[in-house]
């Protein structure tokens, strides 16, 4: 979720600036600002302290309003669905598993993804990645005709496991498009941008025409 | 979630009927009203469908206030932060698993409940435990002085939990105090008159002065 923060910052052309927390170090001193202690947290005027990565989304969206979630409740309802089916259900099938598997193993020096698991992922993965295609070919964006906090969340999601090269982007024309409207975005790009020590991303993911 | 949403449903006097779904059995039906296939889903008016928990909630509140969800954008942050943290890593280091161990082994037949895993539970279930005391301890409720969103969601967690006999009360005393207001509102009384086939809660599970 600390992409879809830095992705609505952006988007709302706020100021800020990032610091990077090896949150499973366990300082005391990042566990006081969340007892958590994971990321995101977002320090506001440096002294509002927020965490969980959709609440300070929708802090954010109340305190500097861009019209990312809807004018209705009927509206709101359908985008945060959206959201709680990928912060849940995509974050449990397809992300955490894989995150697990070709980042932490390797860092961690834990040996390689178990094979099992990376087809286990896939197939679910599909899944997701047809719903995205639904969705948007229906409706536009994925909640409706206008872009929403709903796509930057999913959108988040999606291009973390696009930098793990786990995405092949044929199979899902649909989803390809919505996804290529998001990345177009100049708050895109910042993300597109960010490397990971050891790693490297296919060479389709920071291009917009792919 | 779905023991929140009746929570809410009652404190807000709205009038509803329940309906049982075996969601592992995945009807097309129940799929038309939530392709995710899971529970809750609610009906307002006969066409307005929605899915997700924490969705339908703030759909609640939006249609049928009764200012559960703050006054300020901060307010509401912390009330989202605790609702996350308790849907996010009490669910899953705690819930999910017993629930597991405890009730679906059971009804598929597939043995006794894992030692090892209830052990770790148990552990977390401590952490999340003292957590809640001290919220309430320093402010009267989880995310203040007045009950909000937070304290239905996360007493809804806890109830599954007692329900399954896994709490020791008097290890938290703080805690018990909280949940005690709670379970003597009228809201609450329906909740713990329900039944699993088959499994009997604790003797102090109904009991408002446990």
């Amino acid at each position: 979720m600390s992409r879809a923060v830095r992705l609505f910052l952006l988007e709302k052309k706020l100021d800020f600036s990032l610091k990077t927390e090896r949150f499973f170090d366990k300082r005391d001193e990042f566990l006081e600002l969340n007892p958590l202690g994971v990321t995101p947290v977002f320090i506001d005027f440096g002294d509002v302290v927020l965490s969980d990565g959709i609440a300070i989304l929708q802090y954010l969206e109340e305190v500097y309003p861009s019209n990312f979630l809807g004018n209705t409740p009927i509206e709101r309802a359908e985008i945060r669905r959206i959201i709680g089916w990928f912060h849940d259900a995509f974050n449990y099938d397809v992300a955490q598993p894989l995150i697990f598997e070709k980042v932490y193993k390797r860092f961690l020096k834990q040996g390689y993804p178990d094979p099992d698991i990376v087809r286990s992922v896939k197939s679910d993965l599909h899944y997701h990645m047809h719903y995205i295609g639904f969705l948007s070919e229906q409706r536009g964006c994925l909640a409706g005709p206008q872009l929403t906090m709903a796509d930057f969340v999913v959108a988040s999601y999606v291009s973390i496991i696009d930098f793990l090269g786990s995405i092949f982007w044929d199979q899902f024309e649909s989803a390809k498009l919505w996804y290529m409207r998001l990345k177009s975005r100049p708050s895109f790009r910042h993300l597109l941008a960010d490397q990971l020590p050891g790693m490297t991303p296919p060479n389709h993911y920071q291009q917009l025409d792919f």
